[in-house]
């Protein structure tokens, strides 16, 4: 029994629209089929054809009138992110693995989309594929746009020019984890200068430290960086974005999660989220230790899920320990007007890590419906 | 002849599924009929039945295949934001006036929602809707959450408690502007101090200000507050946003809009951003500018059309003006690697204003299709 309704009302006057103002035309579905259905017959020549691949792999389309519904949608998904793309430059390759997902195409890289499937994400995502991999910083007011990034796994390093091979094997390691992880370069003496950031040398920043840590043994080649990102690359805090949310998700430690909600806009959130960043920067030794931070602002088709599967109130900061396999988890008990101090949450964390608090404990796990 | 395609390729091997984690389902269509078509007929039962309504207002449904495909995304969107919200209370009223609005009803109020009919735009509008109409900042931390919030018109006034008439006065006129624009208030001294708040004194920042503005002759009665912010609403530097980029947009200064692209997380888009809050602040007494901040990364979905329709790089930061009866516009040139400086955009700024920089000039309207 839903006491929210939306209701679809014809006004029967077809008074003409009114839409004097211009220059907001949203992309719209046109009647038009620009997403084609390959199978083993015209699969070599679709993919000689187009210089550029978005490929949706699936199951045979199932014939319950939901589940096509579903299929329909996502296809006007693809439609729709697609519709207004047309002069880019793409290479196709081969190369698929698993079923339900989004492969991007580019030059001699297959990338995967393993983020929210809505059209604004992907065209986000296709978007920032086709940015220069490193983003050049010429002055200081640049590189405050470079410090305001607190929330990304950013590098950065100082190189004499655009010619040096080492900048090369910069670019060609960016490359490997574009648009994922962001890299900057600056060959500018007093940008170095303000980095402490020696020539050939690179630094690596984990999201929300305030020290970066510089990558050993300059020049370093493509190799050796890429080696360095793949290890360090899962952050003490990480933030869920909904370009690679279910990336994030199944990096699991152990099977849990520790998940924190806080809406930066707010100032209780504000509040809980400065504490979180500041025991992640005392703790980010601890190797077992990875916080996801969500943003409900980012998610809000997802927070009436997380409140029922979780039974938390998200108006408020939530910390909390949730197992992967069965959603199961529990909850730091905290008063709203009075957040746990930086000691009171180490000691959660430590009870966390510990198996002491742990999702076992809490055998509440009634799996009813959500109307 | 596109050169980017979408593909969709079943996977002919019906794997089951292999999903262990859990925690992130998005709500898909399940089948079920959420929205309710309503008629001279059932039109008073469903407002009787139902104790919160969100109502889209439409032309009878077309017969073409296209349109009605059209209005089936639309109803989809709506079923999605709606399914996973249940429990929440809301009252109806009268009073219906647009053809392809989205109407809110809240207890006495009817709030037109004139933003992006996207299912996660029209939640995250719902529930800022549910959200309390006055923020409290209880201390300094929280006082920097409010200061970060340059982007949005907020109020922030200091009373005694929360009993206070005063206090009272102020969150009716909150509620009449919810969730547009942001009111905040405070009980502590300290923080009032910080703000140099006098008791019962309230404050209205407009975006990218330093410095507020009091609303004069406090205390201040709802009347007096409401009349100032709809005086002042029109900011001299606004952003385009999703919840109300309609609204913004149809806000128009003498039939043109100054538009100015710059992501702000790009380096050379901060930097531009940067020079336009220094322009904004110095020409803030100029009743005729308004310029609109269109961040690209805020809509992906629009940055293709908007390449086509302006003929502008948005790779890149661009200001130009733009007519909103036909989008005609002309944009300023400019160097990448190198801005303009401060002076020289407000000199092309009151160019605009005199009318000698304007779209009349620029003849090339070709209206080509888009594929």
């Amino acid at each position: 029994m839903a006491a929210l309704l939306l209701l679809l009302l014809p006004c029967l006057s077809v008074a003409p629209l009114v839409l004097a103002e211009k220059g907001l035309e949203f992309p719209r579905y046109d009647g038009k089929d620009r997403v084609i259905d390959i199978d083993s017959n015209n699969y070599k020549k679709a993919m000689k054809r187009y210089s550029m691949l978005c490929l949706l792999y699936h199951k045979p389309i199932p014939d319950s009138k939901e589940l096509q519904k579903q299929h329909q949608m996502t296809e006007m998904v693809l439609e729709v992110s697609q519709k207004r793309r047309g002069n880019r430059r793409w290479r196709e390759t081969g190369g698929l693995v698993e079923e339900g997902s989004v492969y991007v195409f580019k030059e001699d890289r297959v990338i995967e989309f393993d983020g929210l499937l809505a059209a604004d994400t992907l065209v986000e995502f296709l978007l920032d594929l086709l940015e220069d991999p490193v983003e050049v910083i010429g002055n200081a007011l640049e590189l405050r746009a470079f410090d305001r990034m607190e929330e990304d796994i950013r590098l950065i390093g100082y190189f004499k020019n655009e010619d040096s091979e080492h900048y090369n094997a910069f670019k060609e390691a960016a490359e490997q984890f574009q648009p994922y992880i962001k890299f900057f370069a600056t060959f500018e003496k007093s940008v170095a200068k303000e980095l402490t950031l020696k020539m050939n040398e690179v630094d690596f920043y984990e999201p929300f430290m305030e020290e970066p840590v510089t990558i050993p043994d300059k020049p370093n080649t493509e190799e050796e960086i890429v080696d360095f990102v793949t290890e360090h690359r899962r952050a003490t805090l990480r933030k869920l974005r909904p370009e690679d949310m279910f990336e994030t998700w199944e990096d699991d430690v152990d099977g849990i999660h520790i998940v924190a909600f806080a809406e930066e806009e707010d100032p209780d959130g504000y509040e809980f989220l400065e504490l979180l960043k500041e025991v992640a920067r005392d703790n980010t030794h601890q190797t077992a230790l990875s916080i996801v931070w969500i943003d409900p602002d980012d998610f809000p088709l997802l927070l009436p899920y997380w409140e029922k599967t979780f039974k938390v109130d998200l108006f408020k900061p939530q910390i909390g320990v949730v197992n992967v396999t069965d959603a199961d988890s529990i909850w730091l008990e905290m008063d709203e007007q009075d957040l746990p101090t930086a000691e009171e949450l180490e000691d959660w964390i430590e009870d966390v890590l510990s198996g002491k608090v742990n999702t076992e404990d809490d055998d509440d796990d009634d799996d009813d419906d959500d109307d």
